[in-house]
């Protein structure tokens, strides 16, 4: 039998969360006076008043969440947020189609950042503001997530990082959470404000500096301007290299950033994944600096900006754009569709692949061409000195091939709603990743507008499964899960 | 030290085979009375001299080959046939270009079919001749190769079947092998007479049915005409169900032709890998059939034969077409696309990545669902009833990698070249696949000749790498195949 009571009492304590927020956000409107604090207002008296009920319906119920109820929360909490976390948008006409305002809010709380905005400017400061603090609140539950919970169900690739991880262990959950996350979030917290520091002094105003800092850290991409940060106003390179270096650290494991905040570097530079993470940046950034000083004529400061903002904003699926890569040559328009499905570090907020997993799978691979040279030798394949068992390299295995089969099959999906081969890669590694914009129709300066509204169904549930490592959702569908 | 002299010998023997095919050619030439005798009777007598006069200086070489030198003489041989293979295209003037000379004779004999002819009805019947016989002596070499020789060598996805097949054991090499290749080749002769009538049956001449017959048993696909099976001469429905059967046949393990001759069906429909042939064969097949009927308006007989053509043509990467498929919805040619990854069965003559390694991918991967809600039970993955060892599960997935990576790579190197992104992708997949038709500029009615020197080289390289499973000539290039 599913606990269903913890269930709905954890929701309603959830929402109490998210109507606190709200309520901020509503403070937010209040401050510059404008038409959607009542919007903004309303629902997060909604959020508290559909909480109390819950708990209260549910004082009595048994605290014990097993795996199974685990499973639906962690699928449930992000479907439920959106959905209230939808109606300021709706109630207050900035958004008046249900669908839309969906897809914009599942788009912030997975960190996504693909918007259906045609005129973001024309916003309230009070959306504007929920509409970052989506992505932020959304970053805060996949760090706990993927450090803390994700790994006692041995999914989400920080199973092999575990002992490093002041993590959970079976028979005092609570405690254990609860310290990890406060750590975590602290470090999530502290880098916000050290951006927000940043930014002003690059010269944002303080609402763009929170905003942008919000979504920054989040991985999500959000900006409060239709051009993003190619906006005229942000043209500051200080402002660019800011970005640049905040997106890294989110899309660093925050175990990492834990460490050397505690001087610990040592142990930084010895993880394996951090060095990949590195390896890969510079290499996808050099090649196409290159590319941008030879073939399009930028000088060179402005080619290694203008690549590595957008190498790092793709790798970390963050999705910030400085510059129309559409426009570019087709090979570097690869290289960037391939970016896509690396993604950032294991532990931290961004989505995708992730790097261990790349790494894990190349390492096997060169592993096995030895093994094919000397096939009585045992070679296993190691990562930060320690060998990993099969059992790992085979639940990888089944990630890369689930996460290649959904982008192929959605993929012909959309194309069948009628769009062209690159716009469908485009859209759903773009979604599935958590990545924001794609390639082609929903390219950087293109938004999701135009796609039809079972499309953008569809693509919200991409957005849901990519960010919660797929399996934590396929297996709501599976018929095991519901015996017994 | 490796034992240069039987590497010699080896290829002195397979020079003499090349010119005994050629001088059969050269008969071909002289009984239509073309002006390509001359070319090819020369080529001949230099194979033949050249085979003899490296036979002489290595009679007296040690008889043993490691496993070495059985990676070096599987790497040269496709290359030295087609250096040599080449030389009627240039001799006879009909190819001027060496690089495209040699394109064409490596596609020919990797069973790849990717053509720079602009005007194959031009061509004489002498070389149209050798260069259909080019695929399917490629596809004899691969018959024995996939099934007796990589095996030995634990790579190409044979190694599960390998207490099925009547294979060789280390200790008596040379006998088991010939045993297990003269069986096979037997098949591979039969069927071939057999599609011969049937074309002929079909209204083909003599000279189409043969050589439409050599390059479907190959899953080669060179054609005699310009439109392939698309010629108006070819347009008997008959014609169409009758090379759809052959090319299916072809992308079969023989194997288990084998067991179908001598009436084991119970062993044929038993084999796992058979079965997903079948069911991708259909489920693809059924969506195309929908969607040209529903979409492109052709009548149901005509969408379905186009959509079955295509996808055995596809899948079993033979590369005949009946139908331009870039003219058909974007959907669709996402299929084929993904269609091109693949491949026909292991034991076939089928290339890219091929059915049993597809088909475990998609095992794994359900059985880590199964292991993420029950941690602690042991759930291996099942083929053919067997459970199959983990090492064979990082094999495949080491294979999947550097299969994606090297599309990848090559895809931006293509893109480099000035290609659009449609084209870049399709020329690498239907290359390292040995498909032959792509996408974009080098679709179903395009062909390779516009692709500058350099891309053919690199081309031409996949081709080779695609057809030897990739990890036969990786190892070649990684230091410690040379130590020791």
């Amino acid at each position: 039998m599913i606990n269903k009571k913890i269930i709905f009492q954890v929701m309603g304590l959830l929402l109490l969360i998210e109507g606190f927020f709200l309520g901020i956000s509503s403070l937010v409107s209040l401050f510059y006076g404008q038409y959607d604090f009542s919007a903004l207002i309303t629902t997060s008296l909604i959020c508290f008043s559909t909480g109390i009920t819950l708990w209260l319906f549910t004082k009595n119920a048994d605290k014990n969440i097993g795996k199974r109820e685990g499973y639906i929360i962690v699928s449930l909490v992000w479907v439920i947020f959106s959905l209230f976390g939808a109606l300021p948008f709706i109630l207050s006409g900035a958004i008046p189609s249900f669908t839309d305002a969906f897809f914009e809010t599942i788009s912030g709380f997975t960190t996504t950042g693909a918007s259906i905005l045609n005129d973001i400017e024309a916003l309230p400061y009070g959306l504007l503001f929920w509409r970052s603090l989506t992505q932020w609140l959304g970053g805060m539950g996949i760090i706990v997530l993927s450090i803390a919970i994700l790994p006692m169900f041995g999914i989400g690739g920080m199973q092999l990082f575990i002992a490093e991880v002041p993590g959970p262990t079976p028979d005092k959950l609570h405690p254990r959470i609860k310290e990890t996350a406060k750590r975590l979030w602290g470090i999530y917290v502290l880098f916000t404000l050290a951006e927000v520091i940043l930014l002003k002094i690059g010269g944002m105003n303080w609402f763009d500096a929170v905003n942008h800092s919000f979504t920054t850290m989040a991985t999500g991409g959000y900006s409060t301007k239709q051009a993003s940060i190619g906006d005229p106003g942000f043209s500051s390179p200080f402002i660019h290299y800011v970005i640049i270096v905040f997106m890294f650290l989110a899309g660093t494991n925050f175990t990492l950033s834990y460490f050397a905040l505690h001087l610990k570097f040592g142990k930084v530079f010895k993880n394996e994944e951090f060095r990949y993470y590195i390896g890969f940046i510079i290499i996808f950034a050099l090649v196409i600096t290159v590319a941008l000083w030879y073939f399009e004529g930028y000088n060179p400061e402005k080619s290694f900006r203008d690549s590595l903002f957008q190498v790092v904003s793709i790798i970390t699926t963050t999705g910030f754009v400085t510059a129309d890569y559409m426009l570019w040559k087709p090979f570097v328009i690869i290289m960037i569709f391939a970016l896509m499905f690396f993604g950032g570090s294991a532990g931290s907020t961004g989505g995708s692949i992730k790097i261990v997993r790349i790494t894990l799978l190349l390492k096997n691979s060169y592993q096995e061409l030895k093994r094919i040279i000397h096939p009585n030798a045992i070679i296993p394949v190691r990562i930060n000195g320690k060998s990993v068992p099969p059992q790992i390299i085979s639940n990888i295995l089944a990630f890369v091939v689930f996460y290649m089969l959904i982008s192929i099959v959605s993929s012909i999906v959309m194309a069948a709603l009628g769009y062209d081969v690159e716009t469908s890669l485009g859209a759903v590694a773009a979604t599935l990743g958590n990545i924001g914009p794609g390639i082609g129709r929903v390219g950087p300066i293109e938004n999701y507008a135009h796609i039809p509204y079972f499309g953008k169904w569809f693509l919200s549930f991409l957005m849901l499964i990519g960010r919660l490592e797929l399996f934590t959702v396929i297996v709501l569908f599976s018929p095991a899960f519901w015996k017994k």
